[in-house]
């Protein structure tokens, strides 16, 4: 189940995807919130609870807490080692990218460290306009031999669940030879995963950013994603050549999205 | 039920109470254990796990994290503030004084850092050769119209039941003319708390270092202390005064010893 740690920039002024967080976590899942402040005579505990009450209201648990840091990145690492050992433990972290690159090194700081303490992470970028559209289709990105679909299997399910939603098993290879044994991969997967028989099978034949262009339309893109480091340029103009709203997701080495 | 929050030193060093620990968190308590480095190329949590091990054959729930920080009392800081939020937070930071009076400053900060975070605070000072005696006798002091027992008691009545102990309750008054009254507040306290029929009382005449000086022997003595700044030397100074390892032990706030 969904658990996510969800860092948040300021809580004044932060205007997070709370009904897309709700549907990824609901209804088994929990949140914990946590803000970085420099000055320890505030405290926006207060701040932070009033963001996540909409939540709350839907009997998802969630936790929120405000840390003395003047480094968000080095804040947000010590919730992170300190939380991974305890009991009731995050297993996802969630950031968001915006459209401003400062903030880039941070995450990926942020994503070295959640790796280190056995987190899955998901990265989403929310397109401008679109949002989540209908909230209905949903296509999940998957490469033949690459180990890191669990976690966004796990997602991808959630959401078809909460959204009602219809799903698209997605794959692209540059070569039209591949197509067949493409097809068989994903039906496969789609078996093993147990996804519901409304799920639609596509192989797109080009270069990976071609195959984006011809996705089948969808309100989300999901995408698994390796342990190299993150390109937030990249999720960013993958975005744009979707037209929608994407997800990256990070396995921890923990789930399993095989029944 | 006794959560503690250990902070602790060095792990490679590190040679704390770990029976004392146990036999007040035993059997429904729980530890969470942290170190904090500077290098973070390292990692400690191994050591860490190893020290506890002996606790954790017992049945005791013992999770422990390494944490990065250049700065011991930063990083402590913020676990603090990290898991005083978290669904199933420690309730009592767990401090140990040694002689060396270099860290009675970081103690102090981070005994306002829990205070902050609604933890109680227990302090040990353990009597160098003493240490804990045969583990029977059990001072518990009390002061008429201090509002800070509660976890002292709670404590007290944890490690009655693991030394199979016998309490004695003590109070002090510099006026002869109290002890009547004084006798009545302790036994009245004693029934409110339902503790053992074996318990004794005791009300010492005398300025508070003298009737420290006329307790009755025992294996530990335990105080309640209040919300202002903790003087260490003091601590130091009762414990030879006692010739016995002490406790002093602060509220949170939460806690309840009436029955």
């Amino acid at each position: 189940k969904p658990d996510l740690l969800l860092p948040v920039d300021d809580p004044k002024v932060w205007a997070g995807p709370l009904l897309f967080i709700r549907n990824i976590t609901y209804p088994s899942g929990s949140i914990f919130a946590f803000t970085v402040q420099e000055d320890e005579k505030n405290t926006m505990t207060d701040e932070l609870n009033e963001l996540f009450e909409p939540i709350k209201n839907e009997d998802i648990l969630v936790t929120s807490t405000t840390i003395d840091d003047t480094n968000f990145q080095h804040g947000a690492k010590l919730v992170i080692q300190t939380l991974s050992c305890s009991t009731f433990r995050p297993n996802i972290l969630f950031l968001t990218v915006g459209s401003n690159k400062d903030n880039d090194k941070v995450l990926n700081k942020l994503v070295v460290d959640a790796t280190k303490s056995r987190l899955g992470v998901i990265i989403l970028r929310q397109h401008s306009r679109k949002a989540f559209g209908m909230q209905r289709g949903i296509n999940l990105w998957l490469r033949d031999k690459s180990p890191n679909w669990h976690l966004a299997m796990l997602i991808t399910l959630q959401l078809q669940i909460n959204w009602h939603g219809i799903i698209n098993l997605v794959t692209a290879s540059p070569e039209k030879s591949d197509e067949k044994r493409l097809y068989n991969f994903l039906e496969k997967l789609g078996d093993r995963a147990r996804l519901p028989s409304m799920t639609e099978f596509h192989v797109r034949i080009g270069p990976f950013k071609e195959a984006v262009l011809q996705a089948p339309p969808a309100d989300i893109n999901i995408f698994g994603i390796g342990h190299d480091t993150i390109s937030f340029d990249f999720i960013r103009e993958i975005s744009e050549l979707t037209k929608s709203s994407c997800l990256f997701v990070r396995d921890s080495g923990e789930e399993s999205a095989l029944v």
